[in-house]
């Protein structure tokens, strides 16, 4: 079973506890799921119930859920936790007054990461949830809000943890030749999406055996096109299209499975029989953007002089105007996660750091051009954590 | 192509704005996608990047949003907008300062529908986002926050949204039928799930025509089992399981397809190959808690009535202490929203208010009993948008 493994939760948790007494905190509190996971290995369902994971400087931990959770932690979990159930949302008793009347008994001086359940938007910032601050509750409790100590421990990726990503980034590999295999003029892309994904599912069972299971998902493996199909993969977000592919279609393709609650991302701009003078042109230009961006991946490097590199490569191709976004950003437990390759961008790249390089170029009518690969930065430059062919003549369908 | 229309879009644009100028306010900022969408068709996927749709008193339209959504707008929504885009986040000025900027031209006094951008907690809350406090950067404009605006009209449904949820309804009920017919001991949970959702999604382009794409997913129909296969099922929010079917499994099963943006909820208990006296048992206790929720359901009564009629009902029957969460939660386009059929929810239920109806017993070692359906309040009762067999003999595998 893939995943990372107690030693490295209780190495986790015994640093954030550094960290926490570092700061005067006696205790975190903690609700971002990735957050909880990455301490504890378990995942749940976020909606409008809170849910909070306690984490005391000593490397105590305690769960405040619903009853919706009932033992679920330590069918995920075998950490030690404490655990205080309330029934429901909203309850009789709001589940924040339920945790408020509680964790002053646990700790005096509390860092909380959440903004969310400090002021009243909720566990889940959505769902219909309101209620009141939790600050608000705790009378003479020390509480300052620390949103990102959990995720600067999470910046930097250890060895289980990348070989997890790059596990993710081998499946997602397989399931972009699966994909590619199966796409031919009038399928839709969810129809190719449905077939590969079921096919790359059987694959990773099989392969991880008979105890395994992902941890985050309901399906193993998922590979799909978000109906980035001929001029609907002009939007970069695009959601869905209406049409079969066709010939001489630009379509975009990704994948990036989870293993171990991990990801990858992998993404490539494929083309369907033939492709135009016009279609090489921008193909090409997209791959030099790329190879700017790669060129100035390495440890020491800000996250920002990445993407001005692109930009710059884009500037002097005459195609500034056709890029819609950055040049990538962090993934892990996230999807998208720090560090942002963005011009913006306050980071300065160091070993460990996992990060997508995804420049693209976007052609009103005519389609988007974007590969994204799942980088490592490496003691001295990068390594893909994704491998998959990168030129025209390989990509075409 | 099933979707809300022009006119009823105008008409919740409308309502908003005199709402607004009852509250004193010039404008709202909208934050929440599924608001958004209600107001213009439009969605879009959120990540760390701000976006927000400014609606005036007076029902204009302005959207601010990364160039990753560029021109996306309109493809989606035929509504007049003026549309502001930055680049990316975090960018070299932060997109919560672009925006302040902007938005002091537009309007004076603000009503605020994030609190998470009103703090530092970020549009998504979550992603990696920060950045500073909408309201700090807003000067000497007026804000509030009202987090509820467009949720309370959200709250009762109108004949087209009636329409869409019943149509969704209609295609899960077509989705567990299929499932069903595949499902075989030695299957696994997801291998069933996948060819269903294909088979499911094939039959609902067929029969909305050429045109039809879903507006917020990328697979036309989904249908799952979420892990939840006997000894796992116990686990409401279950999330995958390890083994494949087996004899005698109770099995949770569900669909609820997005149609023209809106969903529907229809859960059922099935049981694979033949039910132990025991499984009849609770099997039919959850039917009798089922039926004391759905007389209760009813214009004039409190949400937290409905809930009390099966708590009550659960403690004559023993089994309080197998129940794991409420009644049910409102359904629309949000798969929980308002009102919840919870003990302490404040809400009375009207009619137009969609609802599921859903109690469950959960029993360690066998399984999860929880039958889920959809029910709009009439002017005289209930009316269910779901209709799916009930009976154990009917859903026997």
């Amino acid at each position: 079973m893939p995943k990372v493994g107690r030693q490295a939760l209780l190495r986790r948790i015994a640093e954030l506890g550094r960290r926490l007494s570092g700061l005067g905190y006696d205790a975190y509190y903690v609700t971002n799921p990735e957050n909880i996971f990455y301490l504890t290995n378990y995942f749940f369902l976020q909606t409008e119930r809170p849910l909070a994971l306690l984490v005391t400087a000593r490397g105590e931990l305690a769960l405040f859920a619903p009853m919706v959770e009932y033992e679920h932690f330590s069918l995920r979990s075998d950490l030690p936790v404490e655990e205080h159930y309330y029934f429901d949302y909203p309850g009789e008793v709001h589940p924040v007054k339920f945790i408020a009347e509680r964790i002053g008994e646990l700790a005096k001086r509390w860092g909380i990461e959440s903004l969310a359940l400090e002021t009243r938007a909720g566990a889940a910032g959505g769902w219909g949830y309101s209620g009141p601050a939790l600050a608000d509750l705790l009378g003479q409790l020390k509480t300052a809000v620390e949103p990102r100590l959990v995720e600067d421990m999470r910046l930097i990726k250890d060895d289980e943890e990348i070989a997890l990503i790059e596990e993710s980034g081998r499946w997602a590999a397989r399931g972009l030749e699966i994909a590619s295999g199966l796409m031919a003029e009038g399928r839709y892309d969810w129809e190719v999406a449905l077939e590969a994904s079921l096919e790359l599912s059987r694959e990773m069972k099989k392969a991880f055996g008979q105890d395994y299971m992902p941890l985050r998902e309901s399906v193993p493996g998922f590979v799909g096109f978000r109906g980035q199909i001929g001029e609907y993969s002009y939007y970069p977000h695009s959601i869905s299209a209406p049409r079969p592919f066709k010939r001489g279609d630009v379509v975009g393709i990704g994948a990036g499975p989870e293993v171990g609650g991990y990801y990858s991302e992998l993404e490539r701009t494929l083309v369907l029989g033939g492709a135009s003078q016009e279609v090489r042109r921008y193909f090409d230009a997209m791959l030099e953007l790329r190879r700017a961006a790669l060129d100035a991946l390495r440890p020491g490097a800000s996250a920002a002089e990445v993407d001005r590199a692109v930009r710059a490569r884009a500037e002097r191709l005459g195609l500034a105007e056709k890029l819609r976004h950055h040049t990538g950003h962090g993934i892990g437990l996230g999807f998208h996660e720090r560090p942002y390759l963005d011009v913006g961008s306050d980071e300065v790249l160091r070993p460990g750091m996992v990060v997508t390089v995804e420049p693209g170029i976007y052609v009103r009518g005519l389609g988007g051009f974007r590969h994204s690969d799942t980088a490592l930065i490496t003691e001295d430059g990068y390594k893909l954590l994704t491998k998959y062919p990168e030129d025209l003549d390989e990509l075409m369908v």
